[in-house]
């Protein structure tokens, strides 16, 4: 590998870039964004040695390189893959750093089946912050988290094996696992979580606005169970897109959960679902 | 004020004797507790001088102070006012800090309406954590917390003042709200948050047990939602028995809500839920 190209260069695009400088790649690594700024934040932190001037010279730069790495939200993924296909060749290997992989992988199935294609290898790394950006970005970004793969394909080309190695560098663990799977779980232990601050939130902001109360008695408990409520709809209306399914599978248990809760506050079943959650949270 | 008597030893009591000794109380601390474990811990800690023999030797102590504190939960707060109310005299305070005051304003306004009786100021430190028990006392637990009264008389009595002057030495904040009020508030603010962590926490345990993935995926904003679930039944009992009415109407709210996201999640209206959240946020 000596040539890496990453289309989207915020949060964890560049963050992927100076984690490659950290761990000691020493070949070029190129960067486009549609947006300038975060482009130039990029150069600036040393996260990208070089920037495409267009879509087209992005295109031009990809077929360069020996592994593009795509890190833009899961809609944007789908369109790179369908400009990339065309242009580039057998013995590059084409990444995703996308939040839900079911569509992506159908997709790459489709457009990358891998006999005179480039390589197809879905990822996810389980790391982000409240807010996105290339300013934001850190080499030590994915040390000690989860980077999943949902692989299309059975064996593994070598630039594949040299890809998940610098990933085993930048200290990250890794599994692979069904893309099915994957959006259920990631529905499950993140999505559900987003929905439920976000909802929690806007519940509070309608009914209480700026009500001083609300801050001078809220305490952990509050603070905790909203803090996701801060997160952008940009970072997640591809995920609810994308993952609809799963996610209102998720969405309707829960509503049916607290139903049940309310309808036993002064019964003996609310113990049984303290019992249920206490032992949850035993084995964490 | 020369001698305290508080009822209830565990986090809370504890906490109130260690942070009147740290205040510079030089008057006499006893404790009773049902448990002998949790009185002989406080003893130890300091956090009471001595300790009743029995119920009806606490009952004598109760006698004899100026200050009573009840720190039990909120349904063995309103047994410990009827044992009370016949025994105690005026001139003498009765505090509590249970988490629900409505039906123990009530309760007061009954059982000491002030003329001859002692006088009872309900009071809610809003100061906690996940376990109770003596040994997590600590006597900076109540300090840049908030510490609520739902006061039932219109003039303060000496004590009240001197009780009051106290917390403020904690550290605390102090303010007086409507029983009502402070119900349903705390309902939004503490009640709705734990509850919606219990029936997470239960969901996952009953879906998933000990699948190793919920694990390996699950990060921070799986953490933060289900960390309420470790709380005990036994704390949260007679806030469910005591606050149903308001607690049932904020999870019906939330359940509403999460309808609402999970039939927009591909509709513009999911932009709007994110931004009401967003301004939420920005509040804090």
């Amino acid at each position: 590998m000596e040539r890496v190209f990453i289309i989207g260069t915020g949060l964890i695009g560049a963050s992927t870039g100076l984690a490659l400088r950290a761990a000691g790649f020493g070949g070029r690594i190129d960067g486009w964004d549609t947006s300038q700024l975060e482009m130039a934040s990029a150069v600036q932190m040393g996260a990208i040695d070089g920037r495409a001037a267009s879509r087209e010279n992005a295109l031009e730069l990809a077929r360069l390189a020996d592994v593009i790495v795509l890190a833009v939200p899961v809609l944007a993924i789908k369109d790179w893959m369908q400009q990339l296909a065309p242009v580039l060749r057998s013995g590059q290997l084409v990444t995703d750093v996308g939040s839900t992989k079911l569509e992506i992988v159908e997709l790459a199935r489709e457009l990358f089946p891998g006999d005179s294609t480039a390589v197809f290898l879905p990822g996810h790394p389980m790391a982000g912050k409240e807010s996105g950006g290339a300013l934001l970005a850190e080499g030590g970004l994915f040390d000690g988290a989860m980077w999943l793969f949902t692989p299309i394909t059975l064996e593994m080309t070598a630039m594949e094996r040299e890809w998940r190695g610098w990933i085993g560098c930048f200290g990250s663990r890794m599994l692979d696992m069904d893309a099915t799977r994957h959006d259920e779980m990631c529905a499950w232990v993140s999505h559900l979580p987003q929905m439920l601050s976000t909802a929690l939130s806007a519940l509070l902001e309608e009914r209480f606005g700026d009500a001083p109360e609300i801050a001078a008695i809220g305490g952990r408990a509050l603070r905790e169970t909203t803090r996701l409520g801060a997160s952008p709809y940009s970072m997640w209306r591809d995920v609810a897109m994308t993952n609809s399914g799963p996610v209102a599978d998720t969405l309707l248990a829960l509503e049916q959960r607290l139903q049940h809760v309310r309808e036993n506050l002064r019964t003996p079943e609310l113990r049984d679902e303290f019992t249920l959650a206490n032992r949850f949270r035993q084995r964490r």
